[in-house]
């Protein structure tokens, strides 16, 4: 036993259509002591991301959180108990620490960070995290867009989507996002720079991609899936590359998932579905921290977080993700920074 | 006008479903005089393909055929008259020269081939035509399959599917193929030296997969789309290569088609989908063509024809690649080799 009172969000059912407050239990309980090699870590910023949604419904490139489990999420802490000489007290770590106040564990798949001066530790929850590496890889390693190509992103005012769209322009393309709303919408092109978008709450998103995208779409990064992706396939141009990042239509959706009505399009047109998993990328992160710090710098890549206050919050703020309500990229502050 | 009197397939209907008889009429007529440029070329051998059905259905890749028009068809033919000095009179020409005993044209598009001792004209409709073109680049180009892993091919039995389960063996993959019937089954496996065959019309193609994939599938050559792709996405290993050859099973399906349910696999596995039409290697060809040969010489590649007797039957015998029921590649003899 120890001194900390740890707080946990539960995964207590498997959710079904969007996450429900029943899903998740609130648990307080005593700490455990240290036994030798663990490290108890004190989380400062959970990133609620739509995999979660994944992760607590099923087996994929995790195995689905088992019932009973702390739910799994990706953090940002502080070392404030260590028995283990790789992370000394006062370190900050970030990895899958869980929806909880505090982590206790062997440490191992966490990644120490260092505090860049002056910013706030939530900058790894942003361009220098996975939202930062999964537009970056995606776009450029799986899209592979050349210098006049047409780039249509998805969810484009979203936390990923908002960062493809910026390195699009960087790399000379012509960007049109499809987002929910004419707030997003004016953000994206106004404050971000892509050079149209398309409101698919107001408008179909084929006519959008008709008026938008004249000489059709190279590359799709798709964050949405469903009918949207069916209307990019059906302008894709000869040879285009359709980025498979998420399908967050399809997560919460209440009947089976289908797949693109439109497929038959893949042979004809020669196209390119590709997925990926940024996970797969973090090896690699080195080559695009300094180029995405860089950009962040000369102002020509920005971002937004929604930082929902309290661990408590953590079950209603995830289902922003699901519903188009969030504004950037979504964290919960769990406690304060050092 | 001229002593040639010619008979054609012209199109009459857009086809719904299978081919039926109705979508064709008959017509005889005198060819018409050779202009400054043009040649006329007797047809010995029409090629009857699955992508017949797309041209006859719909703009894709190439435009549908005019209603009224002379049926698209890839034939092989001899030059019987020429006011053109690049196709002289007895030269053997490649193209699309239609479904007609004679063509009339510039030649453009045409491709002059070599008679090769010994062989017949065939040859340039089996592995030195597009069946082997097809299964060549698709498999290598697009697959990529390294040794010792699984590939699975559908339609197996089918002129592209039993070339490109032959060149998985010869570049080392465990591979097993999925046909219709025991005699297909038998004939890959024995003859053509499968691992192992699939016969969906006898049990459930997962269940087989199961069985015969016990290290996952890592390339999967799709011909037929709908729910054999799905059951192989299913069993698909991460990074996993889909070759979207074509959708034999969705070209003539009374609903409109429906994307693979399976699709956020893409994701999660980081599966690779993508489509390529054989026309875009044809300035490769040459690195195919002696490789093949080579195969064909040394008893490693075999393949089957499927020859109809008579440009009248062509109607009747198209309908055989959607039923199933053709055997090898399937070609029309149209009149005599000289």
């Amino acid at each position: 036993m120890s001194e900390y009172i740890n707080r946990q969000w539960r995964l207590a059912a498997r959710p079904v259509g969007n996450f429900k407050d029943t899903d998740f239990t609130w648990r307080e309980e005593p700490v455990p002591a240290l036994t030798d090699g663990q490290i108890l870590v004190r989380n400062i910023y959970l990133s609620l991301d739509p995999t979660n949604r994944i992760w607590a419904a099923q087996d994929s490139y995790l195995p689905a959180v088992p019932l009973g489990d702390v739910m799994r999420g990706v953090a940002i802490g502080v070392v404030e108990a260590s028995r283990n000489a790789a992370f000394p007290v006062g370190t900050f770590a970030q990895g899958l620490l869980g929806w909880q106040l505090y982590y206790v564990g062997d440490g191992k798949g966490l990644t120490p960070i260092p505090k860049i001066p002056g910013q706030s530790l939530s900058l790894y929850h942003g361009v220098l995290g996975a939202i930062g590496l999964t537009a970056y890889f995606g776009l450029l390693d799986i899209g592979r867009p050349k210098e006049g190509e047409t780039l249509v992103v998805s969810a484009a005012a979203g936390a990923v989507g908002s960062l493809v769209g910026q390195i699009g322009k960087i790399k000379g393309c012509r960007v049109v996002g499809i987002a929910g709303g004419p707030e997003k919408c004016r953000w994206i092109v106004e404050d971000l720079g892509f050079d149209a978008a398309i409101d698919y709450k107001n408008e179909p998103v084929g006519a959008g991609l008709a008026r938008h995208c004249p000489a059709g779409i190279d590359v799709y990064f798709d964050n949405v899936g469903g009918d949207i992706l069916d209307a990019a396939l059906a302008r894709m141009n000869n040879f285009g590359r359709v980025v498979a990042c998420g399908a967050i239509s399809q997560y919460v959706a209440d009947r089976p998932p289908t797949g693109p009505a439109n497929f038959l399009l893949v042979v004809s047109k020669r196209l390119r579905i590709e997925g990926f998993i940024v996970l797969d990328y973090l090896p690699r992160a080195q080559e695009a921290i300094p180029q995405l710090l860089g950009w962040v710098a000369e102002g020509r890549l920005k971002y937004r977080l929604d930082v929902v206050e309290g661990l408590e919050s953590a079950p209603q703020a995830v289902r922003k993700l699901f519903d188009g309500s969030n504004r950037g990229k979504l964290i919960v502050k769990v406690s304060d920074e050092p």
